[in-house]
C-alpha cells in the first residue's frame, strides 16, 4: 500500500546488486512512494548482479559509477541532475566491501593495502558523494542523505574485522559533512544501523549464519529484514524527518539496547552443560 | 498534505494542553494523517487548557486521567478501548512536570518531597501507563508508544533541575519496559529527544529563552519546532518503522552531535571580549 | 603492596556488608593505600553483616546511617568531620537495594511502593549524600564522590527488574550534581560500572549465576572481581584522576564493548541444537 | 611525588616532540611512578624537537620510528625487547597529523591522498604497533595500550577536520584489536578522551584558542591541561586498572557530559547582544 510519500521526490540509490540487497528493497519502496530514482553500482556488480531487472520495475536510470571515484561520482551526478531536470532530493549510500573478509585475513594479521580499500570503498565513498553533491550543489534544500551502517562500529563482533573500523569511520563521515551540509543547505546526513541482514554483501562474513541467529534470539523484536530497512529508509527521505540530522539510527528489533534476553541465556548455559 | 499514513489506527494522546503543544500539533497530524483519537489529560490540565477545542477538531473522545494514578489509566484505557471497540495501535505520552522548578527550588536544595513528585509525574507515570496496556492486552501487535525526551537525560543542563534526573529514568523505563512488550506482542516503545520547545511546560525553566536561542545555533539545522516533532511521531506511529525500538532518538537539528559550530564560539567570544 | 596512593587522605564509604561487598575490599585497599576511614551502614545491616570486624582491621571508625534519611546523613557527615578535624576528601557510595526484587514482583507487574523505595535507596541516596556534603562544605578542594553502578542502566537485563531503572537514575544524579559540585569546590563526582559481582546484594537476582557465567564468557578479561573494582575505586580517590568527572566508568573486562565473541556464540549455537 | 606505582614496569612511549607534549609529561611521569621508558619518534620530529633532553632525564633509550612503518615498528619492537630483557608491560601511542589541516584544505574540499595520510598517521598506527606487538608477544599479561584521543570522534567540532574521522577510527581500532589482544593476553587496549591541549600537535588547528577557551569555560573542572593527562595515562599502565579494557575514557574536566553551563549561555547572550 502506497502512501505517496516521496510523491515528486527524485534521488540516486548505490548498491542494489539483487533481490536480497536492501538497497534493492529500498529503490522498490520509494519507487512505489512515489520518488523517480537513478540507480547506480559498479561495472563489475551491474554484470554480476541484476539490476536491469529492478530498473525496469521502478522505470529508473541506470548509470554505472565506482564509489570510490570521484570522477565517476562527478559523472553520475550530472547524469542525475540532467534526468531528474535539477536538483534532487535524496541518496541512499549502501556501499561497503572488506577484501580482508573476502580473502579471510584476520584482523590482527591484515593485510593494510586490504584494509584501506576497506576504508575507501565502504566509508571514504560516502565523504565522495556528499563532496561531489556538495559542490555541485546538487541537492535541494532539506535534502537527505542515509548511509548503511552496523552495531559493529560501537562494539566489537569477532569476525566482522576491518569492517567494524570502516562503519566507525562512515558515521563520523555522515556527522562531520552533516554539520558543514545543515548549515549550507539544511540537508540531513544520517546513518542507519541494521540488524545483521541476509545479502550478498554480509555472506562473506564468517560465522555470518550462527550470528544472524544469535542476534535475532537477543532482539526482542527478532532481526529486522531487508524490506523493513526499505520502509524506515522511506521515512528518512520524506519531510516528516526534516530535523534529524548526524545520527545513527539503530533499526535491529532492539538489539542494541538489550543487555541480556532470558531465552538466550538459557540456551547458552544449556550449552555450556552439553561439554 | 495527507499521506493517508495511520489510516485505521486509533491511539491514545496524552498531554495536550495548549495550542504550544507537542502533543497538540501531534493528534493534529495524527488525525490528519487518519488516525482516530482519545485525548486526556489532568482535570485541572483540561480546566487551564483548551483540550475540548482540539477534541472537535479532531472528532475525538476526552477522558480526563491523572497519568500516576494507575485507577485513573485503568479507566481510561477501558473507556479507549469501548470507543475503539477493542485493541488499539498507539500512545503519545507527553507527560512531565517539576515542582522543584515551578517553586524555585534549586538541584542542590532540593525538595525530596517535590523530587519525588518529579519522578512519578514524568517517568513513572510511563510505567504506569504501559504497565495498565500490558496487563489489559490493549495494544495491538506491532502498537507502538513514544514518550517526549530530552538531551539533559545524557548531559548536564544548568537550570534543567530534577527533569533532567527524571528524563534519564523515562529513558530507561522506556527500554525496559520495551524488551518485555516486544516479547510478549511486538510492541515497540522509544522516546524522542526533542530540542527546547517554546510550550508551557518548557516556559517554567529558569533561562529557557537564553538556552533555547544557544541550541538553535548550535544546531546545524536549528531547533526542531513542535509541529516537526507532530510529523516525526507519526512515522514512528507508522507501519514503516516497525523494528525500531527501545531507543532514544534525537529530533534536535543535530544538536546533540555538534560539539562545537564556528559561529558559537564566535559570539562567545565576542561576548567575552564585552567584559 | 601499598604505594601510599591515599596518604593523607581521609573518607567514607558507605555499604560494607560483608567480605564480599565491593565497599569491604575498597576499605581494606583504601587503608592499606593509607587513608583513614569512616565507615556507614545501616543499623539493620551492621546486625546482619560483620562490619565491626572491617572497623578493626582498618582502625576506622563506625557510624550507622541510613543512607536515605538526610538526618541520619547529617549526623554521620558531622561525626566524621569530627572524627577527622574538618573536611574530607572522598567518599564511596555501595548502596541499593529492590524490594520488588526481594519479594519477586516481576517488572511489568510491579509494586509502585516498592519502585519508589528502589529509587530512594538505590539512587536519591547518592543525591541526599551530596546534598549533605555540599550544604556542609564538607570536601577538601578536589575531593571525589564515587558511586557503583551496572550497565542495565544503558541495556536491558531481563530479570535486573528496576533496579535498571535505579541505576541510570544514579548516573544521572551523579553528572547533575557533578556539575554543580565540580563548580563549586572541584568536587569530582562519578560512577563505576562494574561487572557482575557475586556479593549479597546481587545473590537475590534471578538467575544470576547463569547471568554471571555469561558475562564473563562474553568480557575479553572476563568479568572483574570486587577485589578489582577496589583497586579502581582507589585510582578515583587519588590525586591522579582529578579532571575526570560526570562519568560512568566501564569496570567489567571489557563487556560493554563486545557484541559478540566467538566462543559464547559457539556454546549458544550447541545450546540450540541440543533442543 | 612518587608512589612507585609503576616500579618494575617497562613500556614505549611514542610522541614526545617538545615539552608542552602530553606524551613528554607521561614520559617524566611514568619515570618518576618507577617505569623504564624507550622513546619514540619519527626522524623529523627528533630533529625538530628536544627528545634528546627528554632521553636523558628519564634515562630512557630513543628509537627512531615511523609509526606508519610496520618494518619501522618491528625494528622498534625488537631493540625495546633487547634494551628490556625480553616482554615490557605498556605503550603510550600518542601519535596524529592532518596534512589537510596543515595544508588549510576545509573538510569538504578534501584532499583525499591527505585524508588517508591523516587516517595512516593518527588511526592505522595504532593497529600497526598493535599488530607488531601481538605477533611478537610483546606484551606482559595484563600489558596496557593507551591512545590518545578527542571527543570531536563523537561529536561535531567545526574545524577539526579529518582529524575528527581519524579519531573514530582510533578508538574502533582500540575496540578491535582490544578484544582479540585481551582475549590473548590480557592486554587491555583503551583511549584518552583529552580535552583540548596547549600541544604543537593542536596549534595547526583553526580557532584553537578560542575552541580552547570555550571548552575550559563550559567544564565544570575546567580543562584538563597535559599534566593531568600524564598522571591519569600512569593510573591505566598500572595494576589497579587490570579489568578497564576497550574503553574510550574522558579525561575533560566534566566538558563530555556538560550540556550547559550558565556562565557559558550568559556570555554567549552578551556576544549576541553586541551585534
Amino acid at each position: 500500500m502506497s502512501h505517496g510519500l516521496l510523491k515528486g521526490k527524485k534521488g540516486i540509490i548505490f548498491g542494489a546488486l539483487n533481490e536480497q540487497s536492501i538497497a534493492w528493497k529500498a529503490a522498490l519502496k520509494a519507487r512505489e512512494e512515489g520518488a523517480e530514482l537513478v540507480l547506480t553500482n559498479t561495472p563489475l556488480s551491474l554484470r554480476l548482479g541484476t539490476m536491469d531487472q529492478l530498473a525496469e520495475q521502478c522505470n529508473a536510470l541506470v548509470v554505472p559509477a565506482d564509489a570510490t571515484s570521484v570522477e565517476d561520482l562527478e559523472g553520475l551526478v550530472d547524469k542525475a541532475m540532467e534526468h531528474f531536470g535539477g536538483q534532487f532530493d535524496f541518496v541512499l549510500h549502501s556501499v561497503g566491501m572488506s577484501p580482508n573478509i573476502r580473502k579471510n585475513k584476520p584482523y590482527e594479521y591484515t593485510n593494510y593495502d586490504f584494509f584501506f580499500k576497506t576504508l575507501d570503498i565502504s566509508a571514504l565513498s560516502l565523504h565522495k558523494v556528499l563532496g561531489v553533491l556538495y559542490k555541485k550543489d546538487a541537492l535541494k534544500e532539506w535534502g537527505s542523505v542515509v548511509a548503511l551502517s552496523y552495531i559493529a562500529a560501537q562494539r566489537t563482533f569477532e569476525g566482522y574485522n576491518d569492517m567494524a573500523d570502516a562503519k566507525s569511520l562512515l558515521e563520523s563521515i555522515a556527522r562531520s559533512f552533516g554539520l558543514l551540509y545543515g548549515k549550507k543547505a539544511h540537508v540531513r546526513v544520517n546513518t542507519i544501523s541494521q540488524s545483521p541482514t541476509r545479502t550478498s554483501a554480509g555472506s562473506g562474513i564468517s560465522g555470518m549464519e550462527d550470528m544472524f541467529a544469535y542476534a535475532d534470539a537477543l532482539s526482542p523484536l527478532g532481526n529486522a529484514s531487508a524490506s523493513d530497512c526499505a520502509d524506515y529508509i522511506v521515512t528518512l527521505f520524506s519531510d516528516l524527518t526534516k530535523h534529524v540530522t548526524m545520527q545513527n539510527l539503530y533499526h535491529d528489533g532492539g538489539f542494541s539496547s538489550t543487555g541480556l534476553n532470558a531465552e538466550v541465556v538459557e540456551t547458552y548455559t544449556k550449552g555450556l552443560k552439553k561439554d
